[in-house]
This record gives structure tokens, sequence and C-alpha cells, in this order.
């Protein structure tokens, strides 16, 4: 059984987000979505409510599980015999940053191997930054992210 | 008449920020100097002062107006009846960025569409937040900016 | 009347091609479609082809009209009273071509400004190159130029 | 069983190659290294010797498969029953091009997903043109090819 | 006698530094690593331990000295009599905010050139940022940064 | 005493080629122009023009040699005792290809280091093959290559 780990924030989760997750799990027996754990950034959303919108967009699928992590992500991998990390390539400036983690996880723990897949031409764009700053200003987020993700942001907004 | 907005923090207004406006009014009747309000970010210079320096440089160009916005700037855009929003593009750093805020804006309003302009070769290297490093080190930045805005960094510099 | 070019061999025109005249057309009074005629190369469409296949695509725009030139872009812009370029920017490495024809155009007449604009996220990876040899190899590019241009791609397979 | 296809020219393969394919191997139950035969191109090798290169590197590996294809990759992949395409990237040229490549491919067969990984940051400069231009030039490529790919190119540059 | 600095924050010194001040050092007479002082960051080590870092390191190279400095690095080198300032360039994102820096520097001051060497290709994923994460959060940076600097980074660590 | 090689096919000088050799003059004690004869390409001007051009434009500059070469780049350097490669960086596009081949240099000969120097802004956009381009076409080049090279490009055309 090949286990795959697909880290992120996930503050909050995106389309783009779901299609590499789902691309992944076509490729592995089981993808975790392990959701970083970092007491020094401000998150929108909790930990438990970032785990809750995972689980909410992939009820139906049952390879794809969710963790929560803190400490080096290799680390996390090698505690769940996680063979790859699957992470969504979309820019140019993805490209460096992702090479440089690559590389230096590659020193960490040479026997998890990274992988890039693309998300579909029209997810390029988002980012959950993106995401939030929009639905901040007013702006209309559907189809970018899933329905009960959309439903949360505007909660967040009203409460403000 | 076609209107474009050239939005932008403009803290403070640079030559490559004049170069870019005075192309685009050359290419549409009206263009918008929109100045962001953001009160999450702490500017140098407060609005009232990024809005006249625009105003002192574009004294003599009667096609060039001010405004300032809050919000969604496709939703400025719609107010002002513009059919353009008008970039400059200086590096590929600026292209990604640039390319997924025209993207998301495209989809929040699809009447308003993204041009990108290119300065003067001589202005690639100027950005507002490097002025202004400049100038609190005790460099000179005269020809990087308009005179009156030269003059106001000075002033800020002085005072601390 | 502010008239654009939008330069290019269009061998075959494709629905990326497309996107960009038409939002074009959006910002200027007219759009002169300006085929290059670049006598080393080996096109697979002769001169006469790529100019019929810009006029049926635009057959029902009056402001989209079609011309072929040699010689220097800024010239052919210039005997047509245009003030404008309009290139598509796809990817970093159009990007980096663009800028440096851009900044040339800009040296050898100075009264033309070139405007980039970006195609739909769906035809960002659209070339006329790769289309012409994912035909060649027997695939389908449906979707990815006009139906016209899709027929004449078939029929020069056929005959080989 | 999941198969993945690692599609090139190989001419010839280099140690960038076999580490990416090594990599690929421990991923995926089975790697067909696909030896594209492109009558237009003039290679170095034919394509019997760069069939055979790839057996000798990989003769102790048995998960390692090499074949030669023509016409479409994704047909290629679709007749043996892939899953992946796998590809190495090194830099944003790389990238660009491979993520054309890659959302035409999955355009024309979404059933094949393409999966990126990255050599080992020694073999970050490598290339097959490269390493065949030192070689013609006099210089030495130990250590970037294979020791057999090593003694072919020197009979290449011997025979002139 | 050529006398060039090697600018930057050295928090920690890490062996892309020193791959860098020593490739230098082979160039000019006298290489001089100028550490920022930058009453606004928060650096992890006080500007007298970044220097001490640097001294040990490099204290059997009596051609490389080090200084610290406040204010603009043109003035630093002008000071020094140096001739040129030495920058390590890694990746994408280095050379366009590198590029900036030294069009700006070379405004400033004329006199001092900026010239650009490559590191190693194995430490071209290292920067200090990326080593105080990795050691913060448990992990190992053996190899990445010279052993006085590891312990120093462990001994924070340790005193949390 | 310190000796740079500045690499190239130099067909024709432009004035970023001249900017770059006088920036790397100013920093070693002698720069020899190394002009590449290759023969399986076929230049505008022969490998003697191509040398007189280079020899008028420093005809006053005693530093300045001008050599041709074949095979190895780095054995050149090694015959010359240069203890450096000196190249131009203008774009991203540039850097990516001359790390690949500054990082294959080094590995064949670990003593000429490599050093990237940045032309001035307005040189940014010149290349020999657009400079060769415009002309073709009819358009000017002056202040783009030195007046010597402006009018042997002028008698290409007309004789062409």
């Amino acid at each position: 059984m090949r286990i795959a780990v697909c880290p992120g924030s996930f503050d909050p989760l995106t389309n783009g987000h779901v299609d590499i997750i789902r691309r992944g799990a076509g490729l592995f027996d089981r993808i975790i979505v392990a959701i970083l754990v970092n007491e020094q950034k401000t998150p929108l959303f909790t930990t438990a409510e970032r785990v809750e919108m995972v689980r909410e967009a992939f009820a139906a699928d049952v390879s794809v599980g969710v963790e929560t992590f803190e400490g080096l992500l290799v680390d996390f991998a090698e505690r769940h015999d996680a063979c790859a990390i699957v992470r969504g390539l979309r820019a140019v400036s993805d490209f460096e940053y992702e090479f440089q983690m690559a590389l230096m996880n590659r020193r960490l723990n040479a026997r998890v191997e990274t992988v890039f897949m693309m998300p579909a031409a029209e997810y390029s764009y988002i980012s959950s930054r993106l995401v939030k700053e929009v639905v901040m200003l007013g702006g209309s987020v559907a189809g970018l992210v899933p329905p009960a993700v959309e439903r949360r942001l505007h909660d967040k907004r009203a409460r403000g």
C-alpha cells in the first residue's frame, strides 16, 4: 500500500486544493491531508474548522484522510508510512519555493519523495489568501471553494 | 468615451507610475488614478497626501483624474464606467501576481478588462518601497520621483 | 478613432488568438489583424489561407480587419494610423520575448504603444505550433481552434 | 498494479534521466521508459542504440521497462495501461514547456495524469544536448552519464 | 589592490554564504563581509554573534574581513575603497530582487559595480531562514552551516 | 595580474557587449574578448570581421584584448591564465542558460570562476539577433551598436 501526504495550511480549503487531492488519490492508495498547526500565524479558521472543511469535502472518498501536524513534515510522513509528499504547482513563483522545500525535505529524509501535480487551468489563479481577501471585500467566491467553505467564509465575514 | 482606472497604493507616486499613467492616458479618453485605502497597512503618506501628489503631478493633464477606493477594484471600475484596468509590468515576479489578480478580477466582473503596459527601461527597477528605503537611509531619489514627491519624502525623513 | 494592430503568424489562428482579438476589439475602435509574411520560414498554411481563416472567424465583426505585412511592424502600424500593438501574454517565457520586442518597437517608433492582454485561463496552453503537432499525430484539437480551422488542419493532414 | 511512463528522446541517457527513472520506480509498480522515434530530427544515437543504453543502465531493475513510441504519448500510455506520465523538472524554462504539454495531454486523455519529480541538485544542469556538446569539444562527462553511455559517446566522437 | 564587499544579514552564516565568500576571495585582493544592522528587524543572532560566526569561519583566511554597517551599502563600500559588491545568485526570484538592488546601487554610486556569483549546486536550496526553521522544528542542518554555527543554533533552540 | 575572458559570438558587437566588457575591464587587470568560431553556424560577419569590430571599439583601451577560440571555453581560459569568465545577464531566460553553462564549466575546470554582470538598463533589450533583424527590415539601430558596426550592418544589407 502506497501512502502520500498532501500538506498545507488549508485556511481555507479551495477547489484548487480539492483538485490536487483528488488527482493524488488516483495515483496512491491513500492520501493524508496534513494540516499545519502553526502557532505563530493567526489563521482565519481554527485547526478544528480546517479539519472539518476537508472532512466535509471528502466525506464520500474513503482513500482521503485528514490529520494535523506540527514539527517537520518528513517526520509526519515517516510516522504515517508515507512514501510521497504531493504538492500542487501553479506558477513559477510556486516552483522555486517548492523546489527549495523539496530539496531540504529530501536531505532531511531521503525515503520520502516529493511529487508535483498540476491543478486544472481554471484553478491556476486561486489561493486561500486571495479567496479570503475577495470575501472580506464583499466579492463572491462561488465555484472557487466548496459550497460548505463558502458558507463558512460568509459567516466569518458577518461576525467580522 | 473609454475610461480606464490605474489602481495602486502610490505611497508615494514614482516616475514609474507617472510613466504608466501617461502611456495609459494616450490610449483611453480618461484615466482615473485609483488610490487604495487600506486601513490594515500603515502607509508613509496619508490618503490625502497621496491624492495631492498625484494631483500635483498631473495638474496640467485634464484627462487624468484621481480618486480613492476601498472594497473591490472591479466595483470601483464599474461605478466609474471604466472598461479597463491599466497595470504596469516590470518583471517576472510582477507578472505572476498581476496575472492572478487579473484572472480573479475578470471572474468577478467580465466587463472590465485588464491591460498591461511597460514602463520605460530606465524605470524598470523603481518601486515605492525601494524609493522610501533609499531616502530613509540618506540617499538621493532625484529623477526617480517627481520633484514635489522628493521634497515630501525629505520632509518625512526630517520629521523622523 | 483609435486603431490597434494585433500581429502574428497565425499559422493557424487558434481560439487563444480569437480570444485576444475579441478582447482588443472591446477596447479599441478598430483592430487590424496583421499577418506576418516571412519568406524564410515555411508555414503550414499559405498567406492567403491564413488571411481567409481570420476573415471567416471574424466575418460578423466589422471592427476587426485583416492585412498582411512585411518589414517593420511599427511601420505597418504607422501606415494604418494605429496607436497600439496588442499582444497576448500567456507565460513567463512569452513575457521576456515580448518585452524585448516592445522596448525595441518603442525605440523604433515611440508613437505606437504595446499593450498586453491575457487570454482566458483555458487557452493559456494553446499555441499554433502545439495545435499543428497534435493534429499531425492524430489527436483532436476540437475546442482549441475555430471549427473552420480544424477542418483545414485535417485536410492538410489527409494530403500529407 | 500502477504503471507510469517516462517519455523522452534519451539521446543519450544521462544520470539526470537515471535519477528520475529510479525515483519514479520507487512510486509506481512499473516504469516504462518511452523513447520517442522522431523521424524529422537527426539524433546522434539510433533508436536501437538508445534502447540498449536504457536496457544496460537498468539491467538489474525488473520494474523498469523500455519501449519506443511514435504518435501521441497519451495513446502510448493508454495502450500500456499507464495511469501516469513521469517528468523531471529542473528549471523554470522546463516548467513552462512541461505545463503546456501536461495541460494538452490532460485534454487529449484525462485518464493519464502527469507528475513532476525533481532530480538531485547535482544533476540540475545536465542535459543530453550539453553532454553531447562537451564530448564533441573534447571534454569529459564522467559522472554525468552512465559509464557505458560515456564509452559510446567517445566512440561516436572518434568516428566523427 | 581590489577590494569587494559581500553584504547580508548572515543570521546565521550558512555554507552557501561561505562558498560565495571563498569564491569572491579568489577574485579580489580583499573581501569585506558587511553585516547589515537593521534595528527594525529582530534577528535570531545579535550583531556581535553574527560577526563572531563569520570570524570563526574565516579565521585562517587573512583576505576576508568582517564589518557591520548601517545606512546605504554604496556609502559603506566607498568608505572602504571597494570597487565591487559580490552577491550570490541561486534562483530566478533572487535574480529579480538582486537586479533591482544592483540598478539602484549603480544609480546611487556608479563607481561600485555589482558582480554575481553562483554557489555550488548542492547549496542552491539553503537560506538562513530555512536553516533556522529546520533547527527550530528539530531537524538537522549538519553540512548546511559551519559546525560552530550549528552548535550556536542548537543553543538558541535549547534556550527557547 | 588577474585576467578574465568575455566569450561570445559577437555577430555583431552591440553596445550591450561594449558595456559589459568595459565594466569587466574595471574589475580585472586584463579582459580578453573571446570570439567563438563555430563552423556549424552561419554568422552574418566572418570571424575576421568580428575581431576587427571589437578591435575598433576598444582601440583606446589597452587592457582589452581579442582572440578567437574553438573547443572548450575553459581550456581557452586556462591557456590564457584567466581566473574568470565574465558574462552579462539581462533576463530570466539568460539566467537559466547561463547557470547551466557556468555549472558545467565549473565541473570541467574548477580553477575558472564565472561572474555575472548587469548591463545598463537601457541596453537590457538589445541582442545581436534582434539588431540584425531590425537592420535587415530597414530600421535604425543607431545608439544600439558602435557607429562602425552600424556602417558594416548597412553595408551587409546593401549587398545582401
